[in-house]
C-alpha cells in the first residue's frame, strides 16, 4: 500500500506545496513512530533501524523486544501511539514526513553521520517538513550560516549580505530561525528570491521564537521549514545542540558569522568539522566579544571568509568557484621598471633639475637617467621645460 | 687608529646616549662612505664588500675600479666625499654611525637578508642610529607593529594597546614612525615604559613626518631612531618600501593591525615572509577597507592575533609562550552527566512534575530520572516539593 502525504491548501504558499514521493504507508507510518519514542541522536535505534527495517523496529520497539541501548532510549515512550495524530497534525499544517525511504531523502548529507562515528551525530530516523522545496535538491548546493543571537549591527549586515550573495549564486542558506545572525540570513537569501531552510530544534508546527512566525511562514512559502521533533516538540535547551548537527550536515559547509567564545554556533562548526564539512568564518572588530569565536575558529584553521565569493571558493567545486582577489587600485606609474621609477622618485614636483641633479639624487648612471627621462616623457610622467625636468600628471 | 663615537649631550635624554663600541676609524669612515655611495639596498656593492673589505671596497670604488654592476650603482655619486661631514652632522645630534664590525650589530637580524637570495633584500651597509639603546639587545626580542596611515579609531586603539602589551611583556616594538598605526604603536610602548625603535626613510636628523618631531624626540630619548640613509637624506617614496625589509628583519615578526589591499604594510608582511619571519595581521571588521589587507593576508596564510599573548605565542619561544586561550563563561550545569542533562533540561521551571512525566519528556527510563533528581537535588538545581520536581537555581 502506498500513500501520498496531502500538504493542507491552508498553506501560505505562492506554489503548490511538492508532495514527499510514494513510500509505502506502513513504512511511513513506522518511521513517524520512530521519531517520536526516542529522543535524538538516537544512535543505538539508528543502528537497530538498519538491521532490522523500520516497520520491524518499530514493531519490536513498542513490545520491547530490543537490545539493551535500544530499550533504555525507548523505554520511556514506547507505549505512546501517536502516528495518526502527528500525521494529521502534519497534514493540516501542510507539512508531511520524510523518511529515508523517500527518493527526496538527502543520503549525501547524513552519510557522513556514519562515517564520523560519533554517536552524538547519528543521523535523524525521519524529518518533518514544511514548504514546497525538495530537500535534496535544496542540499545539494547549501551552506549553513550560524552565529549570535544577540548579533550586533555589524553582524546582521554581514550576515543578511553574505546569505543574499550565496543565494544569488544559487546557493541553498540553512540556519536555525533563531534571533540574530539566523534571521538575517534567512532573511537575506529571501531578499534575493531564493529558498532558504530553517532547521528547528521543536517541531515545525511551532514558531519558535514567537516574534518570528511571519519569517517562518515567509521561508516555508518557498523553502523548507524542516524538524527531526515531531509536532508539538518544544524547543529544549539540549534540542538546539542536537539541532545543530542537521545544520552542519546538510550544509556543504558552515559560515560563523558572529560567535561568542562559547557558543551554539561553535558547536554547530565542531560538528561541521566531525562530519568533514568546510568550515569559514567571518571576522570582526577584536574588541567585540561576538567576533571572539569567529577569531578562535580562525585560529584553530577555520577558513576567513569577507565576501559570498570566497565562501563560494571554500565550499564551491575545486579549481572552478574560485574568488578572484579583490580589484587592487592602480597607479599610473605601475607599469615603470626599476630606472624609471627611481627616475621619477627622483623628480621633484614643483622645481625642475637637470639630469646630472637627477642622477646623484637616484644614484643612477647619468646615459640610464636620461633613457628613463625619455620614457616618462613619452608616458606623460614627466615634463621637459628650458633644459630641466620636473614630474608631470599623467594624461587620463 | 680607534675611535668612540661621541653622542652630543644636546641630546633629550634622560638616561645618557650608548657610544657605539670602538671600531677603527678608517672602517668607519669607509661605512660612512659606502653608505652613501649606493642608493639601497645595495645588493652588489653588499657582495664586494664582503669580498675585499669595506676598506679596500670604499677606496676603489672613488677610483671606478670594481665590477659592473658595483659601477653601475655607485657610478653616480662616488666623487661625492661627505663623510666628515656626515659624522659631524651625527655626532652633532647625538647620533652615531653602526656598522657591522660593532660588537652591537644584529647580525641576527641581518643574515636573513643574504639567505633570502632576494637582491631587494640586501643587508644594509652601515645604519645611522640614535638614541641610547643597543640595536643588538633591543632586536634580541622584537616585533615590527606596521599599518595603514590613514588608520581607523579601530586600527589606533588596537595598535596601542597591543604595542603596550608586547612593551609590557619586553618585547621591542619597531615601527617606522608614521601617521596611523606606527605611531600609535611607538606611543603603546612608550606608555609602557619601554624603548621603541623607529626605522626611517630618511636621515635620522629629519623628522619625517614634521607633525611627529616630538614623537622621535621620545623615541630618541629612551630607544633608537635608525636609517641606513646618511644625514640629508630626503624620503623619496621608493625608500619607504625599501625600508621595510629593515622592520621586517628587525622584528622577529610582523605585525599589520589594519592595511589596504594594496599598501606599504603588505610590502613589509610580504619582506618578513622572504626573510623567514612570522607574520601575524588583526581581523576587523570586513566592511572596512584599512582591514582588507589583513584580511587578504590572513587568507594567505598570516597568522591571526587579537591580544598580545597571541603575538608572544606566534614569535616567542617554541612551547613555552603559549596563549591561553580566553576564559570561558562557565555555568552551574557543566559538569552534569548526560542524563543529568536531560533530566535537568527537562525539569519546567515553573510548574513541578513528577518523575513519571520527566521520563516521558526526557526519553529517559525512570530509574535514570529518579537517580539524576536526587543528584540535582544535591547540586542545588532541582527542588523537590510535594513528590513534584521542578528547576532551581543554584546557590552560589
Amino acid at each position: 500500500m502506498v500513500v501520498e502525504s496531502e500538504p493542507c491548501s491552508a498553506q501560505p504558499s505562492s506554489s503548490p506545496p511538492i508532495a514527499a514521493p510514494a513510500v509505502a504507508v506502513e513504512v511511513l507510518r513506522a518511521r513517524a513512530y520512530l521519531s517520536r519514542v526516542a529522543e535524538p541522536p538516537a544512535a543505538a535505534l539508528g543502528v537497530f533501524v538498519a538491521q532490522v527495517g523500520p516497520v520491524e523496529a518499530a514493531e519490536r520497539v513498542r513490545r520491547g523486544a530490543v537490545p539493551d541501548a535500544v530499550r533504555a532510549a525507548t523505554g520511556a515512550r514506547r507505549t505512546v501511539d501517536r502516528i495518526d495524530a502527528d500525521l494529521d497534525a502534519a497534514a493540516a499544517l501542510g507539512a508531511r514526513l520524510l523518511a529515508p525511504e523517500h527518493p527526496g531523502w538527502p543520503h549525501w548529507a547524513f552519510a557522513a553521520f556514519d562515517n564520523a562515528g560519533v554517536r552524538e551525530l547519528a543521523a535523524p530516523l525521519a524529518l518533518w517538513v514544511r514548504g514546497p522545496a525538495s530537500l535534496l535538491e535544496v542540499s545539494e548546493r547549501a551552506v549553513a550560516v550560524v552565529g549570535a543571537r544577540a548579533a550586533t549591527g555589524y553582524g546582521v549586515h554581514v550576515a543578511g549580505d553574505l546569505a543574499a550573495g550565496l543565494a544569488a549564486a544559487e546557493y541553498t542558506v540553512v540556519s536555525g530561525a533563531a534571533f540574530g545572525i539566523d534571521a538575517a540570513a534567512h532573511r537575506g537569501a529571501l531578499a534575493a528570491r531564493r529558498p532558504t531552510v530553517a532547521v528547528m530544534a521543536c517541531g515545525v508546527d511551532r514558531a519558535y521564537p514567537a516574534a518570528h512566525s511571519e519569517l517562518l511562514a515567509r521561508i516555508a512559502a518557498t523553502g523548507l521549514v524542516v524538524s527531526e521533533y515531531p509536532p508539538g516538540a518544544v524547543p529544549a535547551r539540549h534540542r538546539f545542540l542536537v539541532r545543530n548537527r542537521l545544520l552542519a550536515g546538510i550544509g556543504a559547509g558552515t559560515l560563523v558569522v558572529e560567535a561568542g567564545v562559547r557558543s551554539g554556533a561553535q558547536r554547530t562548526a565542531a560538528d561541521a568539522r566531525a562530519l568533514g564539512r568546510v568550515v569559514m568564518a567571518v571576522p570582526g572588530p577584536v574588541t567585540s566579544g561576538l567576533s571572539a569565536g569567529c577569531h578562535e575558529l580562525l585560529r584553530h584553521g577555520a577558513t576567513l571568509v569577507t565576501r559570498p565569493e570566497e565562501v563560494l571558493e571554500a565550499v564551491g567545486r575545486l579549481g572552478i568557484d574560485l574568488a578572484v582577489d579583490r580589484p587592487r587600485p592602480t597607479r599610473a606609474t605601475d607599469h615603470l621598471d626599476k630606472a624609471q621609477a627611481a627616475v621619477h622618485d627622483a623628480l621633484p614636483t614643483r622645481a625642475a633639475r637637470d639630469p646630472r641633479w637627477l642622477a646623484m639624487e637616484a644614484g643612477l648612471p647619468l646615459d640610464v637617467v636620461r633613457a628613463g627621462l625619455i620614457d616618462l616623457e613619452r608616458l606623460g610622467l614627466a615634463e621637459y621645460r628650458d633644459g630641466l625636468w620636473q614630474r608631470a600628471t599623467p594624461r587620463r
